[in-house]
């Protein structure tokens, strides 16, 4: 009952609904972590958000198989449902877990730990799927290193059988294409072929994989080859780590190819929902937390930190500018170092330079915050906001005790504890006089100085 | 009426003056860019200004060919001449704006999107030019991959013909000596050939490599080969982010050639201007804009962002500071953590470790600016100058309302704001006292810890 | 009388105490430095050191042979004796320098200049040397680029020669085996062949490799052979990045096989003792100095800075934390944005998340430190502590002028300058009033304004 787009615009004809199966029951024992590897984050979000929003966008449900006691896995699932495998009894066996929902489609069986397959590939599994003749689709990758991988073996431009590396001839071991795990089937053969399966092996675990021999035996078996990127799984934090790095290469290169420029590509990081609008320059040594978007024409400059943001156009932002979620920089306005902004609007044209600290507070166009700037915003107990009007100059090292209320054009004297609201156009000062005293400067050293002579 | 330097000491012979006519009326759609191609920065500075700079160093006079309303371009040639290429009608049409400015002797056509070729290059494709019976002499690279470039065919030790990919038969595809487009005749020779150049092609457009041929039929053409880093076109960001990458780890090599250690040469930013001498050491991801010069035996520690500043022998630098343009560290200066600097002089031996902003200062030998201080150097309209003598205690979070003078030998309280000028040996306080109100702290928490238990 | 563990667990017999001796004279030409090569560091301590360590952990005796003048590394190898070589006459005649030091066991000769040798490529070449019928056993390597490193020569599966690129045939310069110069043999055969070397080649130098010759002559030499990672020898700047390199990819595998996340672990730089526990996470772009532990749970955020401090467990630091030696950070604390801490100990739960300086100060459990906060802990001359006890609210930009104690349950007044001691349940406060002047403000600022536009 659904339409698929591809890429090239083509659309196919309808289908019943299509259902993808995605396996995350693994412990990772390889990642050595208390967190399921399925939960570990990619792109500043964890691996299974990546698979479901890319398997939410191809296929019509999803189902999700967990292991045993993965509250926060299913959580973060949600509204998909969950199904438990309490026995690791294998993949196979995993998937038979999930066939009182297979429903009466087309089927697709996903891993957690192959979490950056896109969804030109899955559209192609499932087009496979549908060719005329064909019983079941899967994936298959030619990894720079075939290593211990299954090898895909073809007769006639259909996939005869996998072989485990174990089992393989010297010849067999000779071909580079490599099976993903990945497969499609319709969901009654796909049953079918599972209650079909064998524990007959050292490890004594059902094999998904054994389902392949019985498709090619009743129809074609196709394979749909995608970079070994997108498939190569995840198993311990080195493997992690060269997804991550993957992942970023796919998302500097995209940013570039919008019109951004990142000086140093190498050393900037994106969060997957990061929008940067052409024009805008980003220098060496920035983080992008999940949540930011910046308009063009602005720069974020060196060792800035940005999360849950947005910079408006040809804003100034660093170096070593730390925006934190809910914070707004209008137009033009500049941030600069050692500034860090927390749920704070700045107003076009507003400027921030140097050492301050301003959380829950909204700033108007054209102020001047200066130096050394701090909002007390939280008593131990409660936030409280901070108001400032536009064309406010903010003498340095002032310290706003929210809540609190600046009206426009009012100037605060360098050094003032400000505690109470301060009217349009006012001035307001809140320190002490200065008093010299001559000669105590030295006396003072001098004694000092003789203190530490004598040890 | 010029002699040329090559790099292994020896000089050739008088010529009449050299030209070099850079195309540079390029678009740079691909770059996505409101900014014309050729001022987009590479190594903290223009990439048409790399061009510039090389082959006017090789050159006699220098011509640059844009585009219609790129007065920012014309600007940053200065000043060489630019010509306006008012209709896109290919390079060959590009260079024939040029014509009247060729003069009479050699005349080199460069590209503003090759801005990394060396003056050595440069010099050696002038003296192929200038072979006995050689009418031509062009650039040539051998890329990593020739994809569609085109290929120099040579027969008998000469070029022959330049293929464009699409023309070229399998044979001549195999060939790895691609086409860079920058070549060099005598001027009435180029002037002649430009003139007979015809547009009877798909694109409509006036082709410069159609003049190898037109050279090919009347004496020898010659090649020089060049390491394809130096000639690999800029027409995208992910180009422009690759040719940034090969500049960095020329500049970082050099570097560490002359003596400096860069822990992780990878993470070090370089502008074509930085100067270190040996024995400097730069910690991890540090950033070097343009106009630094760094003395024997400092330290540049991580996290550090330099601008237009000199930094004093043996000084310690970082992490984390922030020098900008004006600032002068002295022989001995500790620089820490969270500090800027702007402007600013430090006298030998003075120390600003923590968390402050110095701006428009001057500040004497073996002064100890104490945590948190700030200049309030700005008034919202002017910039005023603070001046600190030597052996000077600045107590921690002092606040100097510049402008403002503190003798040699004075001591300011921690926590003061000082408005007034403190002359020598003095004790200068300005904050109020301490009082302490019993129970009062434990009430006002307790108080707020059952407001918010009310919710 | 030594027996050697391998890491296979097996345990071969006593053998006679066994010497390593390091040459360590070479001035380093290369690196133009002032400092001896064996000084640079590598993974935050001196090349030598590494050696020293890896050797004294293989070898029963150590001995270290110098150039003149080489005070520093004579006492970077304490306790372990040095021999002085005068005059530079080649690697044989150094060597020589230390054998009235090579007791009567095996000796291997190592270099300074080689300090990533792994403890298992020295047991193993002691193993070599100890095979039945072997008169000596050097170490060998095949770089990706053989280039000009001596070739060895074998013929039925022993060492035949050691043969210098220069005086290599054709043939033998086809070989990929190179001489890494290591080499261990029994020290009375050792100082035979060292007494037997010429100095009659073009640099007048006795060469250590010439005892091959000698050795092979006499009975079997072997080879063993180890990555070129290791033996690769440092003679500039850039060989020792590379080596650098080398042991942080190193240190990066090794904590993420132990189950540390690093999101990307190219931009996080090791010492070689840092300890992290599983599942701590380190975001991009964090430095870890000397003497750094983490505890589980831990997150170590962009940008931060970690020198000789130990983090609790679930700890949450950064980005842009700066953690001095002296600092524990306890369970469950946070520091955050531009927080510098120096000897502080901080209490579990405890938070100072914003533009600090606490310095040589104590802080108690749960206690919230504002923004801004600094500890005067410097008076120019001495250091004095802050003590500050549990559950205490320090207001934004609190000054503390130690020595200064504050009870349990106070209050401190934001912007409060804190001379004097605080009882616990306190609320202190040192700041002056604020007031407001009706206009004044814009007044100020269009008298300035009028003054800016008049020039």
């Amino acid at each position: 009952m659904t339409s698929l787009s591809f890429s090239d615009g083509q659309t196919v004809r309808h289908h019943k609904p299509t259902t993808a199966v995605i396996l995350a029951a693994g412990l990772g024992t390889r990642m050595r972590s208390s967190l399921p590897k399925a939960l570990h984050p990619l792109g500043g979000r964890p691996m299974i958000t990546h698979l479901i929003e890319t398997a939410g966008s191809v296929f019509d449900r999803l189902v999700v198989v967990v292991g045993p006691d993965m509250q926060a896995l299913e959580k973060a699932v949600t509204p998909w449902p969950c199904v438990v495998q309490s026995e690791r009894l294998g993949t196979g066996h995993a998937a038979r877990m999930a066939e009182d929902l297979f429903g009466e489609g087309d089927v697709a069986i996903l891993y957690a730990d192959n979490p950056l397959i896109t969804a030109d590939t899955m559209r192609a599994l499932l087009a496979a799927r549908r060719r005329e003749g064909t019983s079941l689709a899967l994936l298959a990758m030619r990894p720079a290193d075939p290593g211990r991988y299954g090898r895909v073996i073809e007769r006639n431009g259909c996939v005869q059988e996998i072989v485990e590396w174990k089992d393989a001839t010297e010849a067999q071991r000779e071909v580079t294409l490599c099976n993903a795990g990945v497969l499609c089937a319709d969901a009654a053969d796909l049953r079918r072929w599972l209650g079909a399966l064998r524990n007959e092996n050292a490890q004594g675990e059902y094999y998904l994989t054994d389902v392949v021999a019985q498709a090619a035996a009743e129809a074609d078996v196709h394979h749909v080859e995608a970079p070994s990127e997108e498939l190569a799984g995840i198993n311990s934090r080195a493997e992690l780590a060269v997804a991550e790095a993957s992942l970023q290469k796919r998302l500097r290169l995209a940013a570039m190819e919008a019109g951004v420029t990142l000086v140093a590509p190498e050393t900037v990081f994106f969060s997957v929902d990061t929008v940067l609008a052409p024009d805008v320059v980003v220098e060496p040594n920035v983080v992008f937390g999940p949540g930011v978007t910046v308009h063009s024409g602005a720069r974020i400059r060196a060792f800035s930190h940005l999360e849950g943001c947005v910079v408006g156009g040809e804003a100034l932002i660093g170096p070593y500018a730390r925006l934190r979620p809910g914070t707004i920089c209008g137009k033009g306005t500049h941030v600069g170092n050692f500034v860090e902004l927390k749920a704070t609007q700045l107003g076009d044209g507003a400027k921030a330079n140097h050492l301050s600290y301003l959380g829950d507070s909204s700033i108007g166009a054209r102020t001047n915050v200066g130096a050394g700037t701090i909002t007390c915003n939280y008593d131990g107990f409660f936030k409280h906001r901070t108001t400032i009007g536009e064309n406010v100059f903010v003498g340095s090292d002032a310290i706003l005790v929210a809540p609190v209320t600046i009206g426009d054009n009012a100037l605060i004297a360098a050094g003032s504890v400000i505690t109470e609201d301060v009217e349009p156009g006012a001035l307001a000062l809140g320190r002490s006089r200065q008093t010299n005293k001559q000669e105590r400067g030295r006396m003072i050293s001098e004694s000092l100085r003789a203190k530490k002579e004598q040890g």
